[in-house]
């Protein structure tokens, strides 16, 4: 194992500061969300990191996770906690998208979603910090990895998710060694529940963006994509955007990266996309607002992004206004269709999150939002072998005459 | 994209032969089976490779499986086909294992399993060999692997599986393109309809080892796990063994290390692990033969290595021989205990497969066949998230007073 793995050292983490109002909050300690109510975001001496991790010394190291960890929170070597984190790839996908589309595909990550980026790290931190119980709402990916990382720490896990979550999440969560409820509501709804058990004092609160460490583990897909295309960026990254703390992670990873000097100034357009059925920052976005209220009747195909509120929603707006994006809503059709174009035609079969980055990818192209020529990265949040399939077999008697004319 | 991925080359490659007879074909033509039915091995001009490259030059290279372009058979550019085949993780499994087994998680490759490996090699030389048409028989993974490359090339498939194929794998080659038949019969049965199809012309026929290049993609199993290691090769490896490429491609690709000079002499003992219920190489190599009967009424909860008949039978049996190693039969009571253990204790979800590999290790251990401080490697050969787990959640009323203590 590489010595940036095994090494204690001292992170270069100076302090957590809150998103809204800039107040400084100490590191190394349990935090939940600022004293207004707001994430915190963690800070680094990036100077310093500047002199100890150089572009060549990142080359050197094996493309996991991991070899960011300058830029991550996490203190003592013990408390790494891997499942294998690897680089994920990028998937030219010509025929449904186009000549430089490139779907980056986080369903290879541990527990099939990029819900592993950020508890990785959120866990880890939990266990440098002493954390033995925690809860979290979830539509059933982050479930799923926080269960799977926890059970590796010895960490204690409580999961509460929509009753409609697919039984497959359901499951995984269980069978990794968590307590997993299913409420009749929304994701908002158990988090109201986690909430609740935190302020009696029964578990430490994981819900998105209410603890500092996912959006660390979450920037990595920022890091990553910059080291992939050589130190550049693509001219735009369409992003599922549920909670958003994938968005707002590489945002903040981009303005590391450009105060470390290995990349320029230039910005994706960042495109938030969520789905008709539940579209409150895509509301938001266009109504020039910079919170998005509470969007009643949530209803999608893509689960991981009905996400009625987000507590990072002007963190959100911010990005996508900064980057010269948008914010945009595509249809359950739309996204299906989509998902079927990628599988039967460049045989990658993409989570119905990933299938709506494409659908509004084609729609974006056909409104001229982007042009044919720019290099676009579509996520693929998850693995699409988690969501049911339509069925579509016939069956065959090998004890009759067969007419293979007819097959 | 680096050049050794976009410049035209003549390929390595001398020659095929027959594993059986060593009777010479030759390349860059299509082939099944030697005229004596047996498979075919594809054989490299290795001092030549050696002086192409060197162990730097690739180490210099991205880590998937395209990197070793030299040692496999693809002679043009254009006709690599990849839905980025990633170097899979090595993941330790301490509390289910031992503190020196590892994990190589396949499930991460495309299609959620370790037969993309095999089938982008025999997609990639059927494309350059000009077929247009292919048939195959599977037990569901390799299917999936088949349709997604294939649908990528514009290659026609049909796919013939056993009536109880877990319907996640059927559904997912149908939305990769394929027409997917359901047989009553087991992956032999299949077979025998894929080959009569082929004797008419109607296909190329793409059974195990029936044609010769899906060996050639899974042996970078074997140098991927060399590299990894750091140019060394594990104590033991426990293998999930149905149709058997990946345990004879590995075979071959140390041959072909040590050719180079890359390795030394030493092998890893291979352990072939298949179930109680459907073993005919265990039955094979405890009796002493050199060929495998077929298994009468096979039956486990592990459908991948529900294999009666395999075509290589004694090129598994002669490596497993050579290298000190056995065949082991496992139990499926073993086989869901072990998937149970690892998820909960070490948060990693097996596939059935996997966890028949985990379960051979532990017996092996018990029998003084292994010792605790040996270093081993168990393949998860896909994805835990593709078979059935059991049910475990319950329900809350969140309109209802909430008893925490209770949850």
């Amino acid at each position: 194992m590489d010595d940036y793995l095994t090494a204690d050292r001292p992170t270069f983490v100076t302090h957590l500061e809150c998103s809204m109002t800039g107040e400084h909050y100490p590191a190394d300690t349990l935090h939940n969300l600022s004293k207004v109510g707001r994430p915190l975001l963690v800070r680094y001496d990036l100077s310093a990191v500047g002199e100890a991790l150089s572009r060549d010394t990142l080359s050197a190291r094996d493309t996991d996770l991991w070899r960011w960890r300058e830029l991550l929170p996490v203190r003592r070597a013990e408390n790494i906690v891997s499942l294998g984190e690897i680089e994920t790839p990028l998937i030219p996908v010509p025929k449904s998208g186009g000549e430089r589309v490139l779907v980056k595909d986080e369903g290879r990550l541990p527990t099939g979603s990029f819900k592993a980026r950020g508890l990785v790290m959120a866990v880890a931190m939990a266990k440098e910090l002493g954390v033995r119980r925690i809860a979290m709402p979830t539509n059933g990916n982050a479930g799923a990895a926080l269960a799977a990382y926890a059970a590796r720490c010895g960490i204690e896990t409580i999961v509460f998710c929509p009753e409609d979550t697919p039984e497959v999440n359901v499951r995984e969560i269980a069978a990794q060694g968590s307590r997993v409820w299913r409420v009749n509501g929304l994701i908002d709804d158990c988090g109201a529940i986690v909430a609740k058990g935190a302020a009696e004092g029964r578990w430490f609160d994981f819900s998105t963006l209410k603890e500092p460490y996912r959006i660390e583990g979450k920037k990595t897909m920022g890091l990553e994509l910059a080291a992939q295309l050589g130190w550049r960026l693509p001219d735009a990254i369409f992003y599922p955007t549920g909670g958003g703390t994938g968005l707002i992670g590489m945002w903040k990873a981009f303005d590391e990266l450009e105060a470390l000097g290995w990349i320029g100034s230039k910005r994706p357009r960042m495109y938030a996309v969520q789905a008709s059925g539940c579209a409150p920052i895509v509301r938001a976005f266009e109504a020039g607002e910079e919170h998005a209220e509470r969007w009643e009747d949530a209803h999608t195909v893509a689960a991981g992004i009905r996400v009625p509120r987000a507590v990072g929603d002007f963190l959100i707006l911010r990005a996508v206004r900064e980057s010269g994006g948008k914010a945009l809503a595509v249809g359950d059709p739309a996204i299906l269709k989509a998902v079927d174009d990628c599988a039967r035609r460049d045989g990658l079969l993409l989570c119905p999150e990933g299938g709506a980055t494409l659908a509004a990818y084609r729609q974006a192209l056909r409104d001229g939002e982007v042009d044919a020529d720019e290099e676009v990265v579509l996520f693929n949040c998850a693995t699409g072998l988690k969501y049911p399939l339509p069925p579509a077999s016939a069956t065959l008697d090998r004890h009759q005459v067969i007419d293979f004319e007819a097959l």
